[in-house]
């Protein structure tokens, strides 16, 4: 993450944010484990925490734009069930005036290895739904 | 049905309506049947099918209001498995110029009775959520 | 909540256990408040953190069996919205050696009265959905 | 799609399978369009319909497998809204002995690009999550 983008705002965390998903009858399904395409909802609910649901909030009610996800890559590589308590860690870095890269993986409670892992890319949208520029974000 | 509030505008439809329900992954929890919180997605489904999605954008984008649930009974008899088609039936009767009640029904295929039942009350909210009568829907 | 059942082995507690939910994004609809059918996965939500998820795990792969949710009632008085903290307040008492009822609440920040009511009816099944008796549980 | 597998049972189908959804208010976030979660979940009804429910149904009940998500690239470029209907567009290929690659859109009606893009890499695994072949299906 070098500082390519000298002279632009930027927002970025280089240290891995953790938080914690517990996983409920709801998250898993009648395979056994957690349904694959709640894992983008956990990611979504560790971005939140990252960036601060008040300042989301004020952004969108006041400011009138908000996130959106732009291109996401998932690989799958274990299954988790019902009681695991998921660590997510994320970083983030930006990229140029108008993309955030988010790099997460949610962790099972003494895994080796992410059971999921995931590069999250997002823009900011105003109501329209037309880019605007990454605001300055203080995540540290 | 009697028709005890002749004279207001009315919203009935006293012959059953039927709307198919596919059971994915995603329906179903780790115990191996439908995680019960999505029955009311798949009731709501057949409302909005009975009503006319048409209609309920036009309603909520031109006019500014939509219907929103006000009360719920449930009960639960018997649990539907990935694979299965849930036929949903629905009628639908006025209870005075405010609310619509809405008797529903899940049932499995070559199901003896109704897998799940509910009774739904709908009110009808402008955009700040305030209480307007229920307009003349015609659902026959 | 007298002691009707006086000899039968009782699951109650008589003090409101508080859970707290926060609302994302997957929570919300285009109306812009909760989709209702959530406010069941936030119920549940607090009844497994109430009973322990460990001893669910426990209960369903040991001993095979589980709770099911057999009745709901629910009424809707308020939506809430993206970034609110929802306080979950949840009593229970035990009926009979078959069911548990779940006196359930969602309270909005600051909310002079509940958004959202529930009776949630439990009982406990094995794995062929067989109806067996509550088993004890230490609540409090 | 030249056979590079020539002697491997084969799994593919060129012709593109289209699969309509139904957008409701359960499937919208307050931002007004489609929770980006929910279009993996379109993904997997449109491929559900093209295996066919039953054959899964009788492979895992039988058999003892499933399919598995194993990779995901997904891109988004416009948002879904309520009353949409959705076509989901599917080819998809057998690559090797363990893999189909499902190449998934979701067109928006009188959409003149997808709306939603996504490459699904899906593994066949057995009741304890070991991979296994994937099996011959008649597709065409």
């Amino acid at each position: 993450m070098a500082d390519k983008h000298a002279g632009t705002p930027r927002t970025a965390r280089a240290a891995t944010a953790h938080f914690q998903v517990q996983i409920y009858y709801e998250d898993t399904d009648h395979s056994g484990v957690v349904y694959h395409a709640n894992y983008l909802k956990y990611f979504e609910r560790a971005r939140e925490s990252l960036i601060g649901t008040d300042k989301l909030v004020r952004m969108w009610e006041e400011e009138g734009f908000g996130f959106s996800v732009y291109r996401v890559e998932m690989g799958f590589f274990d299954g988790a069930t019902f009681g695991d308590r998921l660590d997510i860690r994320t970083t983030v870095e930006q990229e140029g005036k108008y993309r955030l890269l988010f790099h997460q993986e949610a962790w099972r409670p003494g895994g080796k290895k992410p059971a999921v892992t995931a590069l999250i890319e997002m823009v900011c949208v105003d109501r329209h739904r037309r880019l605007r520029p990454i605001p300055s974000l203080s995540l540290d």
